[in-house]
């Protein structure tokens, strides 16, 4: 267990920008610390400033380089920006491994820029329990914008959704045409799409097929909603991504005008603290786990003579009464 | 609340492999029926038997044509058959909502067949908790192969992995090389590559690029794994499925002879019981949800005076002495 620290303090200092005192809270949140609770409570006054983006998108559209040019084009804007970038964290691939320095060269001394790399496996639910918390920090912190990026197409997606203000969606030519992108989910999703790599052969036809699939599906719904739209960039050149952020700042205001904003925060927040109270259910499963009943029942299961439902009957047996056990700091 | 059926009679009729009886005891757990609990126990005597094979991959690989070949490949050798297609319920694309008979025409009249869409939105954790619960459904029904098929690449393909005997990872020419891959985090979950569209250009590079990444995996891991063959298939010309097939039963065979099969199938039921436990717990919380808790205390954290922490304190706060709620289903 690492020492003591006076949270306080380091709050204040995060608040006043020093790099290394928003690294620490971090590091306190994503290793659930004693203290993790101490420092909810110390930031939880200074929250809520900060405008949050989701990036999101196979991989292989560029969504590195992207967020990379994204977070250049928000300081040419003055902005103070946080970057969460959550990766699998590949044992072949960098991921949380590389590195927050190495993974944004560009960006690596500039004081108005905190980037940081979360590992997601292993965590149940993925984005979930200690992104949000990192957020918190970066907003606390002062970051006037916080992209949040993940990979991949799937439970991460609809969980960036839950945490962001305004969902980004990249896609890029070639990736498959817009039945494909139906198909990954991302068209629910999305507030704002980008077609990277527009410099290449096809991307007008992404972005026709993209366009078309948006006004099929406006179709089917009510009216009075976000029609997303669509802007095409070629991140490496950073061409296209003032573009990008006007259409992340219309969409920002669009919502703050219907007071969609306050909703989306609120139901954030309500997912957030979902999400630690079966954390915290969750953990007292793990301490009967720790007793090997989860495994002697589960054998059970496998022989037979046990359905997992009655199995879960016994496993739930007892939780609740055990206030005083090990998962206080989650 | 549907009517009550004789759930023993349904499931003697489901292992005499009448697929009406199958496609309802899967709706009774799909919809978490006030029955769900007395189907689970009358399975239970009949499952183990099933080997179970995850297919994955990203979007456009050709995975619901390859589900079908393999389908075909293994009504060859005279197997049974079930198909569990675990599909994003997108408005837009088919998904759950085209139904089960058009998703795979040619073998919608094979009474040795049974295939199953299942959404996987609104469900926390995406393939949980249904999917292992139709799952054993298909195996107490007599199926000696279940392919549990899902999309996109993300939270889901974990999920796969410790539903399957065998996880089978499709990729197809120019979807990436083998950089992309490892960042998807494919390479850690495949028992079996599956190259698909191998007549098309930039396979043979394809499968090259995976052969070198999986070597470079195994000098960083212990020895004595399982080295994942490379398989080229062209699914629409139903050519390479037998060579897939046949590297499925080679993986079985090694898990078998390792007695890793029963440790995987112990690891599933402990995931599955816990699936239910905190699907139960979770249930007690949106309890209290429906009394506005959780939205007041939302509203706390959005407007800074609350924490999330301090937040979810006050939602556990007597979950756990609530056995009579109405949860009993879950």
């Amino acid at each position: 267990m690492a020492r003591t620290v006076d949270v306080a303090e380091l709050v204040d200092r995060a608040r006043e920008g020093q790099p290394r005192a928003v690294a620490r809270l971090i590091s306190l949140v994503e290793d659930a610390s004693p203290q993790l609770r101490e420092v909810a409570g110390a930031l939880a006054p200074f929250c809520g400033n900060a405008q949050v983006i989701g990036l999101t998108g196979a991989p292989g559209v560029g969504k590195s380089t992207s967020t990379s040019a994204l977070v250049a084009a928000y300081r040419r804007r003055g902005k103070r920006v946080g970057v969460l970038a959550v990766d699998p964290s590949s044992p072949f691939s960098g991921g949380a491994l590389l590195g927050d320095r190495v993974r944004m060269g560009e960006h690596a001394t500039d004081p108005g820029v905190f980037i940081r790399s979360m590992a997601t496996r292993g965590h149940l639910g993925g984005l979930s329990w200690a992104t949000p918390q990192a957020l918190r920090v970066l907003d606390a912190a002062g970051c006037d914008v916080v992209l949040v990026e993940t990979v991949g197409v799937g439970q991460s997606e609809v969980e960036v959704v839950s945490l962001a203000d305004t969902t980004v969606v990249l896609l890029a030519p070639g990736m498959g045409d817009g039945i494909q992108a139906a198909k990954a989910g991302i068209l629910e999703i999305a507030d704002v799409f980008v077609v990277n790599k527009a410099d290449r052969d096809g991307a007008d036809q992404t972005a026709r097929d993209l366009k078309h699939m948006i006004s099929l599906g406006r179709r089917e719904r009510e009216g009075g909603r976000w029609r997303p739209p669509v802007v095409k960039a070629v991140a490496f050149r950073a061409e296209g991504l003032d573009e990008v952020v006007d259409a992340i700042d219309a969409h920002h205001a669009w919502l703050a005008d219907r007071g969609e904003l306050e909703r989306r925060r609120a139901t954030r927040a309500a997912g957030e603290i979902e999400a630690i109270a079966l954390e915290r259910l969750r953990s007292r499963i793990g301490g009967l786990r720790g007793a090997s009943a989860l495994e002697t029942l589960a054998k059970r299961v496998v022989a037979g003579d046990l359905d997992p439902y009655a199995a879960a009957d016994r496993l739930v047996e007892g939780v609740g009464h055990d206030d005083a056990g090990g998962d206080r700091h989650r």
